[in-house]
């Protein structure tokens, strides 16, 4: 099944809604509609049905995954009822398919780790890279779900995407193994890890991580693909085209550490929780930054991944400019000449 | 005004409720039980009371503070029932003081800069660091309140703590500056950054921030003290016991940026959500590594500070093994010599 949130006018306001996305109709199905229209024929009241319907399926993707077999169990009986809660998919509008407790971001890929480390180290790989599945963390706040609008920082001249894929988790787990950690995994999505190559250098070197380099926006979407419809992370491939032009053709291979052996990872000492998401890392030439080349304001980016289907990104015609930026501060010590 | 959450049994099981702290009289007050009280003397049945007073004290205080003013108000109020609300404080069971959005932690005493850069990289610090107040994020699986088992994984044996201003936002904010940052803040906590002082190295090597050297633990509590009540951050005061000994005595001081400018840097490009927690940077002299100690099973660490409380955690006695940890892979390239 593929499930995404589209965000429609409610009397409150807009309001998110999780649906059943069914690409080949181009059609999406309001579940919680679905389900409430689905109850109410097996005799439920209505005003009751609704509200049992919303406690499965309410506006967000974690807390709905978080149910556990319900959900999913109860979206396809609504899809009885399809008929009576369908949107045309063209016309939707999207919000980020999940609402992750957590961001995290990997390395899998060999040749973008290559790639990468000449690009801006001018170095070879650092070698922690192949003794953990190391991994970032990201700032939650900055989700964009397909076709929104992804703002372009006044901070940055280097504007970059990154094509990922976004193992989303499906029930809390703690150290697992690499055998069963695919077992929590629910679906995967794309994941656009948006990048300011500029920042990064001086942030990454403090060795804390991001920060403005990459908080800015992740692109999460356009749906989640569930793992019944996927036979195998490795070998899945995928595209970008900017502006309509092809810009990489990419395929999941060559792994320092395997998915499996990264979700455990995340896992010991710490809990994966549902809805949770785990960026793969970026594809081997999914990232401008391996081609030369940045992304300007007004480009579209649109990421295209086997199994799930394209996440469009268009990116702002203005930056952003804050009204402040921190001033360096003097180096308090003498600084010795290291040759 | 000082503000927690405690555990309490319901029939549907335990849950997490706010409470109203008052150190003097050693009692918590339980809001929502407190403010339904207030709400019924005024006329409202005993259910829609009850209904009204968990949607604004909630058992999560993220969600509680994104009410923004009704929150606070409402405290003030239910407070007149406070008679008949109350528990002993020494009796009750903490949980974390916020669910936090997103955990950032800092870096902002030079002393403690210093002391690390000297004992982890046996260098001067990172010149990066007088160019940014940079942070790392930490994952929310894993906070931990007042009195609360902290776990001891078993891959680490330089388990240590750190002393650290919690910093809690009360409005989401965009894009600020340190002249109006701190209109953002909403109290400050006390924050314990465990640490694991044997896997930190490589982990930053890699530049994605911290992993397992963090992600086992965040202590967060006891309460949390509104801003009204501090007078000013810089010059609060600390100490660090352990074991019943004290370790250290603290003084926020010495700052290479300001609270004011960690707060604004952050939400550059970024959001600040109601309930995220940003963790001052340590206090000078407020880790095991600057002293040449380190945890061990069954340790208790309390943590002062001034205008909050004490947080006291207590480290399992045991010691957690994960029953996997990843292989290193072959370093795929030829290391030339670099002398």
């Amino acid at each position: 099944m593929k499930l995404g949130r589209v965000v429609r006018p409610t009397p409150d306001g807009p309001r998110a809604r999780i649906v059943a996305v069914q690409p080949d109709t181009e059609r999406v199905i309001d579940l919680a509609q679905a389900y409430a229209l689905t109850l109410q024929r097996s005799g439920a009241e209505p005003e009751r049905a609704s509200k049992i319907a919303r406690s499965i399926f309410p506006s967000s993707m974690a807390a709905a995954i978080g149910g556990g077999d319900v959900f999913l169990d109860a979206a396809h009986e609504a899809l009885g009822a399809a008929d009576d809660a369908s949107l045309p998919l063209l016309e939707v509008q999207w919000c980020a398919a999940v609402d992750s407790p957590v961001i995290r971001d990997g390395l899998t890929f060999s040749q973008h780790i290559v790639n990468f480390s000449e690009k801006v180290a001018h170095a070879l790989p650092n070698p922690n890279i192949y003794k953990i599945p190391g991994y970032f963390k990201g700032s939650t706040a900055t989700v964009y779900g397909h076709n929104e609008e992804i703002p372009y920082p006044d901070f940055t001249d280097a504007f970059d995407y990154e094509l990922e894929i976004g193992y989303i988790v499906g029930r809390r787990g703690r150290n697992l193994t690499p055998d069963d950690a695919f077992d929590h995994v629910f679906g995967i999505t794309i994941f656009n890890d948006f990048s300011a190559r500029d920042v990064q250098g001086a942030e990454m070197a403090i060795g804390m991580g991001p920060q403005k380099c990459k908080d800015f926006a992740y692109g999460i979407g356009p749906w989640i693909t569930t793992m019944d419809e996927v036979s195998s992370i490795e070998g899945l491939t995928g595209s970008v085209r900017v502006n309509g032009e092809l810009w990489s053709s990419c395929v999941a291979e060559d792994m320092v550490y395997t998915p499996a052996e990264l979700v455990a990872y995340v896992s010991i000492a710490d809990y994966l929780q549902p809805g949770d998401i785990i960026g793969s890392g970026t594809l081997g030439f999914g990232s401008g930054l391996e081609l030369g080349k940045t992304l300007s304001p007004g480009d579209v980016v649109e990421l295209e991944l086997e199994s799930v289907g394209t996440l469009r990104s268009p990116i702002s015609k203005t930056r952003e400019k804050a009204p402040w930026w921190p001033e360096p501060r003097p180096y308090p010590f003498e600084v010795q000449d290291v040759n």
